[in-house]
């Protein structure tokens, strides 16, 4: 596997080393409304450059950790099935080595390529899932593939009630009756995820982040912003207690930076980055009685 | 009336079944600073199409309600007086045909063309009004129409104590002191409309909503952003409020698209407006109990 | 078929008398490199209403030509084949209803749904293509559906000495050796048209404008811009000329309005849009001898 | 210590001491399409300090010329009559001077005030007009005051033959047509201004710039690019021609910079603006021989 | 005839009744990331004719303040050394005649010319610092003078326990674990400034306000957007609060306008700027008992 | 030496076997008016994956070539001497291996880093330079080290009628006069370099590109736009002339990528880097009979 060279900063370990693999999936052609999330991860990399590498909320530093920049998938604009091929088949591998995929979007449909590749080894998945939408639609436009119905898609292959979905407010009237007997859905706000910690102890996790789950003020640089969302700091925090399960594997999904000409959407994106790489690596880089 | 199409998503409804009719008065000739609320009805019907007809906050849908969308009105820039007259005469259209007015501006001014019509029709005429700043100037350099005057051209219709300001944080000192004796002004948020809601049971209501009564965090998309104003779920919950009163016209004015690249300042004003139009067209949708 | 409200300035006749139907194809899954054409339709509508109708250039009026605006279908993002399907069955309509498709793309590959139903109707087609890029590739990025393909597809339809392209300067060194063989390549510029002239009278011609054969200086709002092109007087004249064909059907694609936030780049495609349309109903407008 | 004073790089004289009187006409309230014109004189006031004062073209300097800058005009939006009243006023202050106004626009219609001073003090002025649109309407939108029928406004006051237009490619057909029989009308070039030339020798003569004579590629930053116009070279040529007549009033209208971000169209504005004053003044800097 | 002179709004005291003296220091050369502070005090300047002069939350008003806007210094880009002379010299001569300095950056690094100036006329000068970043750097990139680096300089100068920062956010490791024994640092927020109020009675006091500890919800428009920071009502509650103390000097630095086109950022500087400058003046303004 | 992954398209030769080293100088400190020419070298690495690897210009493919990219060096933001030190060290590796240095700025100053490398290894150096702009000064603002003293800088170096200018158009009557007796001067365009190819025949000659030598219609994207330059073909084909001459070293600089949000300037930039590239591997990819 190449070497990203500029990689994204603190990622630069050697392969056999890390433990996480970092990625780009530059994917958006389902996009209905607004495309470019594609730029999202090459945007990232270079802007990572003016990022600090240690936390003063963990108290931990990225020289510490052990994360390998893969760079960016090339994947096929316009042929969905083919370029979700592309996502499981590197996931896949990433796993047959030991290591943790983070992956980086592209919209929210590249999440189904990796969450198949994770599931055909972890059969027990459950999915967290951060979104300002359900994304639980049966088709959309006449596509059973699309932004739209990834989490669907999921269901379709872990089946009831390993879904917990927070922030969700935005969506099909269908879609939260549907959500009722299927899913755990939390609505508008990223509070109360207790039950989730309860309920996921010692199970294989594989978190999604839509990072428009984060109100608009916060993260304008998206394609489909929808208000009365939560701030970063918020988020920030259900990842940290997030931290305690057996993530297997995450993505960060739908910066679409181009939007956002301040370049704030991108830094809240790495902030996110950050604190949630550094709360994976927290278990190899201090001893519990320290934090 | 022409039907536009494509028309505001949710808003197909023919004109003789519709109980509102929505227009757009694309207008800013007054505008001193930055001018451009007139792309702001284009902006939102075009951008309508990434939005969801469902509110999980209200349980509603917008299938289920009664819009006609007129389209835009062509106003005639610089000959501000015959603009007005031109709004003042396409309100009262819709009011002899006993339907609702929803206009979306254009600057502030637009407001004044609307409150004429109305009033001529409900001459208890109230005023309800959200906005960062007073709009109680006698003049503005040297011309009494401007959007800096609107809410005192409304005054001189509808007198003392028939007008309620909301959020309000910029001005005159010369306007705060008027305003004591002449309006009910509440400062800086949008909270304690009891008042307000108590004095106003049964009586005929115009609601004009001045967007950038938003903080500009929440809304930068604006001439004149004015920060430490309050937040699209703050807007939302007071509008939520005051959809109990007998509102026979309304508006939301000062979206100047251009200058939020992001699109979510029109995403803050299409909420709003779904919102305003659903609770608005609540009392045919649901019976009481259900809510 | 519905009519677009407002329509493309000038194209408001109705559809039963119109001799053309333009409609907007809004489709870019395949774009590799910057999304963003399928925003064009949309713009240039609302753009239009800038625009003169009276070209002193013909001495013609679109107030006297019968063009009916369709408005811009509504394609399945991410699944080519479908969007492709879609183009092709609309464009039929058009065709059996007697009336002449002239579409606005989207990326070139929409050219191909188009092109598909005109063939049909046309078995003897030639083509006449203005372009930066050759766009003969057998397959891009595994796809044999990308923008990058369009006319060696089109070229498996109708077959060798049947296209004639001009303006070409970008592509692989493999499309210009099989270009030699294949079609009538005229690179760099858009003049010596009268070759294709000669060869095409009475023949039926599609005639398909990748707008990026324009400079970039004239026409920057496009998602690959290539340097050394034509200037928007050089395409004009080009198409004025080619005219006095039987051109059965056309379109203007690749025009990205946003990459472009002043404006010149679709008042650039509007201005060969009008010159485009009023030469197309020349024969209908004016007596031969008064040109 | 020195207090906050830029004036437009190289006019610092005093009053006393000038001969050109330079200052900004901020007004843009009947633009009909895309206004901003009202932040042209302050931008290219802040742009000019990263100007050359020398002219190699005319191997002379701005440091030599005597040229006082006012400032911009604060003037009333939203009522054209006062606007123009303001703009006449104080063109006729600096006329009582002895001094000449250069004015900077602003919409094309400010140019009706300026010509109304002008005019008072030289019964018998004509008028050079370069632009890309005839401006020759009698009305506009129902409004006889507009950027559309500036120029109609001025013939009504110096009747026929007095007006020279050049690089007119826009317009109404009715426009053109009486532009036959009333004004000298040269269409889509700058070039052949000896006619002029040898006509206007000892007259007075008021030049107006719109500078959307240029071509979009040269000059993106306006409200309503035309394509198909001239280059900055071709622009200046023909204005280093014009030096020799006798002209006792100018300005340069209609450039809109926010629409260009690269700065580009601004810096062509700069251009323009010190090769006029260079060659206005020129005759008072250089003996004759030397040019 | 008035001279161009447009002085910030409200700030056209004559230099002798000035008690504060204005000045942009248009400096952003080691600016690592994102240049652009340059632009910082032209753009306040320009745009603060959008405010109003009157502040509701003082309810004192600027006409009744008295400060000299000296314009924006002339400072040597590339030559680090050279730009911080001319700031301290420039800071001297404020000082020297009795007035207050008022700074407007520029990146960060001007701060240190100010200070050296400020200290030699108060050795015992106590700073109050608000920010995201510590900047206690001993050097950056190999460089002592840096943005990074300014208040670790300033250190040099005044020593442990003079230095209260608010705010902090982002920083390396060391500088953290530095500022526990040299400097009082409070994390995250702007609460709690009651131990700097009573620390500093009396003391001379130079506040230096990097805008960046805003959350970029509020501010994008800077070079280095760090998340989770505080809202433009809580900076200016706590800078009233701070009002108390006697603040010898201050500045605004880090405005990056052009990275907002919203203009949002531009503003909450402004806000800031108006609501310090009448806090610094109200003991001149009213009597202690009306407040 | 490391190399950068992705690397520049086409320039992914390993080390040993490049002819060429290719590397970005991002440092633009002594930029007096707008910033930016930082993101140029990572701007064209990234949007080089949106270009063609053949030149139907001159049927050559960069398959062929052996170009090493070094990525972009870490340079001294702020001090000026110190990042010229550093662009010389790694130029002078660069020649000691044997390989020839093509740079891409930056601001024109890194030029000179570039060229006291390669004039110590080949001291009969002579200079061929493209500009808008004379950059003769003796010092500027104060500092000798400048953009606009760069090549004044470099005939301190190399001494009288070494330097051969072109398309010059703007500077101080001074470096115009001075120009005269030390350099070769050809103002304006790019045409007759017969006498700078029979001069320089053998010599070694280091060829300095400042792109805005190209009009802005072609290049707005930096930091000076000068009206009325060259087109890209017109440098492209001079450029293609030298390509004759023994070139020992070379530099493209002053592209400042953000301000031309289309693109285009970029495309242009990297047009020219191709075609230049290719051009001075030539003679090593075929026989000159076949060219």
């Amino acid at each position: 596997m190449l070497k990203s060279n500029p990689a994204y900063l603190g990622c630069e370990a050697d392969y056999d080393e890390a433990r996480i693999v970092l990625f780009g999936a530059p994917f958006d052609s389902t996009t209905s409304f607004r495309p470019g999330t594609r730029f999202a991860s090459a945007t990232m990399r270079s802007e990572s450059y003016g990022l600090e590498l240690y936390s003063p909320y963990q108290d931990l530093h990225m020289d510490d950790i052990k994360v390998f920049d893969a760079g960016d998938l090339e994947l096929c604009f316009g042929d969905t099935a083919k370029a979700l091929a592309q996502i499981e088949e590197f996931t896949a591998e990433i796993l047959a080595a030991g290591k943790k995929p983070f992956m980086i979007g592209g919209e929210h449909l590249v999440s189904l390529g990796a969450v198949r590749a994770v599931r055909k080894k972890y059969p027990d998945l459950h999915i967290v899932h951060f979104d300002a939408h359900t994304d639980l639609r049966e088709e959309y436009l006449g596509a059973p593939l699309s932004h739209a119905t990834v989490l669907r898609r999921i269901w379709d292959m872990v089946g009831d009630d390993r879904i917990w979905q927070y922030g969700i407010r935005s969506g099909e009237k269908a879609e939260f009756e549907w959500a009722k007997t299927h899913v755990h859905q939390h609505r508008y706000d990223v509070n109360n995820i207790s039950a989730a910690l309860a309920a996921l102890q010692g199970k294989p996790v594989y978190l999604t982040v839509d990072l428009d789950v984060l109100d608009p003020a916060y993260f304008p640089g998206t394609g489909t912003p929808e208000p009365c969302g939560v701030s970063v700091k918020e988020l920030r925090e259900a990842l940290m207690q997030l931290g305690e399960l057996n993530i297997v594997g995450c993505d960060l999904v739908e910066l679409s930076p181009h939007y956002d000409t301040s370049g704030a959407s991108t830094a809240a994106a790495l902030h996110i980055w950050r604190e949630l790489l550094l709360r994976l690596e927290r278990p190899y880089l201090v001893r519990p009685e320290t934090v």
